[in-house]
């Protein structure tokens, strides 16, 4: 009969490709059962959105064929435990990831939401926070406008704020508290205080990501969550022209600053170019080539994606859906790809 | 002979078409003279980028052709004192514009920069303020990174920030103080303390306009700038989708409101379609359509013009100069327009 050794040793010889180590070692194999004619285990992952899944998976087949039997069933269970800096995890959310930009416009709400809504996709469970004041787009971007999230009591009497729900991921912005008409005239105290609620005041759950969605600047909002919350990594999302580059590196060097210390998990480049429906060979380079990809380098950052203009990326914003939940546009495979370096990039953040 | 009188009574017949009231009511007809065969006069209008000017200086001739002489020669000397209400004026700057949004990355300060330049092109004398302390696009747009205004003594012994002047316009941003690989991580008071130095302590001589340019969002520099400072009117800028116009709606709320009360001159629609060289029948609207429109007519504001994709207005900023600077570019007729539908409703304003 096969020993649980014997799987063991043959799965030491599968190694993470992140981490550079084999499963065994770095203790991902739980559950080992072994029947006369079936082994079964469970790989468990840093990550439900691991780029290299299917890839390990694989490996470990092949491992049990090599090592220990040709012929025998194997039925491998892929789950993922979340990890999570002990000093850097708030209350029961395991990751906090916050997209900037410094410049205005550059699509960071959008990626925002995707990128929730992808890792989601994955398996994670997935907050976002608008943390744009003056401008939430969030309750447009989820067809929530109008929606006001309920207060509920929790155990020891305290009132929290009942994020919302939808498409599976728990959502709040301060656009749930104010009159879309009305303007937000406010200083930066009062800002500050209301980030505050947004973090404190909710009742989050657990949270293997809380996506946080920034203004553009360096501004209030950006040192008051630096300050105050264990934040995992940023996300710098940029269109290609100087100007905006310009910006994108200003809101790099706040994250770097001593004082912040914030890891930069990658850069999206957005807005890459424009390719018309009559000349689908074509792609239009309006906002430049390749900045993303240079200040990715100029900063030994990883390059997390790069996406075109597309009309519908900006119809399913207006329309109340981020354009990932709908499965048969070609573009939500890239918002999975750019998920999965994002959560990747967690890891390997929480390895080292 | 003829008479001054005659003079005067046939120009009582041109109409200003923008003040409904004719030239001679208006004060507007200067230095008549009058030889045997020649009559000379001046016409002063409001604004030097009046889009009126050749209209009238041809009704002018007509009317002298009509009731006067048909034969005469005459001289118009068409000129310009560009008005100011009394109570809304700061030291020699006549009239301070705003340039604002609400919404990131949507063309302020390419419409602030293009405009200001249009201006002066037209003959006034203009200066620009980079409101943006987070993101500072002037010196990258102007080519003057690294640029550093002197300092002067002013007769009354006050130290006095010099602005920079290039294409013919006066101008000054934060970003000629701070290093641009560096962050701002400023909260709101010092915020406030920069924009106030910029107005303040900078000797920006005699100015008909004085474009700002402000940063996203409604927040300290909107309100410092408003509570301090006599504003002639804003533009807004905003692309034509929903996510935007809600956060410029939202940037007009803040200017309406009665403890700000600063008037709208109207809205420009930016990024409003984009057209490939080789398809240029095809206006491809990937931000949607009409957006811009449809706010002007929701706050019954002029919709001073609509400025499609264009690379070459993001190269220019790119490569430090407006665009506007380069007559031989098309787009560079739909800014000077802009510009003059912007100094009408300013005439309009202070007329009123
Ligand atoms: N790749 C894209 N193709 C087409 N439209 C896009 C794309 N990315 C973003 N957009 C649209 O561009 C606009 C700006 O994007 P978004 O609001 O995400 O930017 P932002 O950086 O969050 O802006 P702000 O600085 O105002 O918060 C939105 O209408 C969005 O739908
Ligand atoms: N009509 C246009 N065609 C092509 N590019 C444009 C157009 N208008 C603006 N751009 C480019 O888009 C980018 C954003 O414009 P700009 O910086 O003027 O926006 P903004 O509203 O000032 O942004 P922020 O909110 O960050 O201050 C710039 O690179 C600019 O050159
Ligand atoms: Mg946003
Ligand atoms: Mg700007």
């Amino acid at each position: 009969m096969i020993t649980k050794e014997q799987v063991l040793h043959a799965l030491s010889f599968v190694e993470d490709p992140d981490f550079k180590k084999d499963l065994v070692t770095l203790n991902m194999i739980k559950d080992v059962e072994i029947t006369p004619n079936r082994i079964s285990f469970t790989v468990e992952l840093t990550t439900p959105a691991c780029p290299m899944k299917d890839h390990i998976e694989h490996a470990c087949r092949n491992a049990i064929a090599h090592f220990v039997d040709k012929e025998i069933g194997v039925s491998i269970n892929m789950t993922s435990r979340v990890m999570s800096k002990p000093d850097k995890q708030l209350d029961n959310i395991k990751n906090i990831i916050l997209v900037a930009s410094g410049k205005g416009g550059v699509g960071k709400s959008t990626v925002a939401a995707n990128l929730a809504l992808a890792l989601q996709l994955k398996g994670a469970k997935t907050g976002l926070l608008d943390a744009d004041i003056y401008g939430p787009s969030l309750p447009m971007m989820f067809g929530l406008e109008g929606a006001r999230p309920k207060a509920s009591k929790t155990s020891d009497g305290k009132t929290k704020i009942e994020p919302i729900e939808k498409f599976g991921i728990k959502l709040l912005s301060i656009g749930f508290f104010t009159d879309p008409n009305q303007a937000i005239p406010w200083r930066g105290p009062m800002v500050s205080a209301a980030i505050k609620q947004l973090f404190n005041d909710a009742d989050w759950g657990d949270l293997d990501y809380l996506v946080v969605d920034l203004p553009p600047g360096t501004g209030d909002v950006h040192i008051t969550i630096a300050q105050n919350y264990p934040v995992a990594g940023a996300v710098i999302v940029t269109t290609p022209q100087n100007v905006a580059l310009a910006d994108a590196q200003k809101g790099i060097a706040m994250f770097m600053m001593d004082t912040i210390d914030i890891p930069l998990l990658g850069i999206v480049e957005n807005m890459a170019y424009f390719t018309p429906a009559e000349l689908p060979e074509n792609k239009y380079y309006i906002f430049g080539k390749d900045g993303g990809k240079h200040l990715a380098e100029k900063f030994n950052a990883p390059f997390l994606g790069e996406l075109p203009l597309i009309k519908s990326i900006s119809d399913a914003g207006d329309n109340g859906y981020p354009i990932v939940t709908d499965e048969d546009e070609p573009i939500s495979k890239e918002f999975l790809i750019i998920a999965e370096r994002v959560a990747q990039q967690l890891s390997l953040q929480h390895a080292n």
